[in-house]
């Protein structure tokens, strides 16, 4: 499949590895791409991760990459999602699903960042009403990269990822891509409104960080 | 150990069960101890109940409840807590440790109820500072009154409850107490701000009710 990630950041560039690996074609979307050796808060400069990619992991712009990539997701920080969707023209690529991974969160008081999300405001909510032709589905928001793209290497993947979205159609396609990744406890919540819930959970998951000293974490649903 | 619960709905209810059955003296506060007769929303009427526990469950006002109680517990709906613990005079009795296991829900628009905690909202952090000379320690709200009380009932109790507080006998105090309940995995998040993790959670434990269809679920922290 042709995946277009908006977003250059270290969960863009994790996923992008992951789905490269897995034999997609991946277009990783970055808002100059002729800025490749800027530093990125965590990951790699453009050139260093594009170049470790074997040249497979392919830089362009948001647009480009919302264009080309027939499945798309959000990996930008949620702050900014909806102005990097517009600059990619999102309304103009028809009826993809996107998926979302970002949240809001808001550094300006320092560490752990307060968590924007709450009963009225919902990004992926946000994201659909902006952009009505995409099918958005929430997911992998409530996870670190490195466990997102490898959920084997924790407790040996006995632990659960959500998706939330109006199409059944697009939460089996990400279900199907989740289960390619590793993951065998992929809960659906229901509608796109329910992704208030894993996204006002990051709150609790900044703390399980604070608390453990580690972001390979998750949480396992028990019932 | 003496314990007064502030509330008299189901929560507190199947807490003054559990307490009275592991031999602690009990007193339920309420907000008028004559109306044994009312129905309560889920729980039994007040009659019914210190019936059931053959007289040991006893029934006073939110004020004797707090005054009486060696440790107190704070079970009101979340909405109401900071009145009702106004009603109990808790700033006239001491240091005492209170366990707020409360949430702000917002009934208003439908169910599932919107969930009240925000960045900038946390009960538990509102009723400390109300009333500084309580040892504050949120703990439990993030998982329904049987479940509470019984976590050997769901996946033989492999599974992950909360403390969060400024002072760390307080929480020594309930982590203790949570172990005779049956709890084998209390993780500490630290002060008391962390409980904003737990109390914006309680929008995903929605979510997960809704689409398990069963409140007799938690979360395992996977570390």
């Amino acid at each position: 499949m042709k995946i277009g990630i908006i977003g250059s950041g270290v969960v863009a560039q994790t996923l992008g590895n992951k789905l490269i690996g897995l034999g997609h074609d991946l277009i990783l979307g970055t808002r100059d791409p002729d800025k490749l050796d800027d530093k990125k808060m965590f990951g790699a400069t453009l050139r260093e991760w594009t170049s470790k990619t074997g040249g497979r992991g392919k830089v362009a712009t948001f647009k480009e990459a919302a264009a080309r990539g027939e499945l798309l997701i959000n990996a930008t920080s949620g702050e900014v999602s909806l102005e990097a969707l517009k600059l990619a023209s999102a309304d103009t690529v028809g009826s993809k699903v996107l998926i979302d991974v970002a949240n809001e969160l808001d550094f300006s008081k320092g560490r752990p960042p307060g968590v924007l999300a709450s009963q009225e405001r919902c990004l992926a909510e946000k994201l659909q009403a902006a952009f009505p032709n995409l099918k958005v589905v929430k997911s992998l928001n409530t996870i670190g990269a490195p466990v997102m793209v490898d959920p084997k290497a924790l407790a040996g993947g006995d632990h659960t990822v959500f998706v939330s979205g109006n199409d059944a159609q697009a939460k089996a396609t990400v279900t199907a891509l989740l289960k390619s990744f590793g993951w065998t406890d992929v809960l659906d919540l229901g509608d796109l409104s329910t992704a208030r819930g894993p996204e006002m959970y990051m709150a609790l998951w900044l703390r399980l960080w604070a608390a453990t000293g580690s972001g390979q974490l998750n949480i396992k649903v028990v019932r």
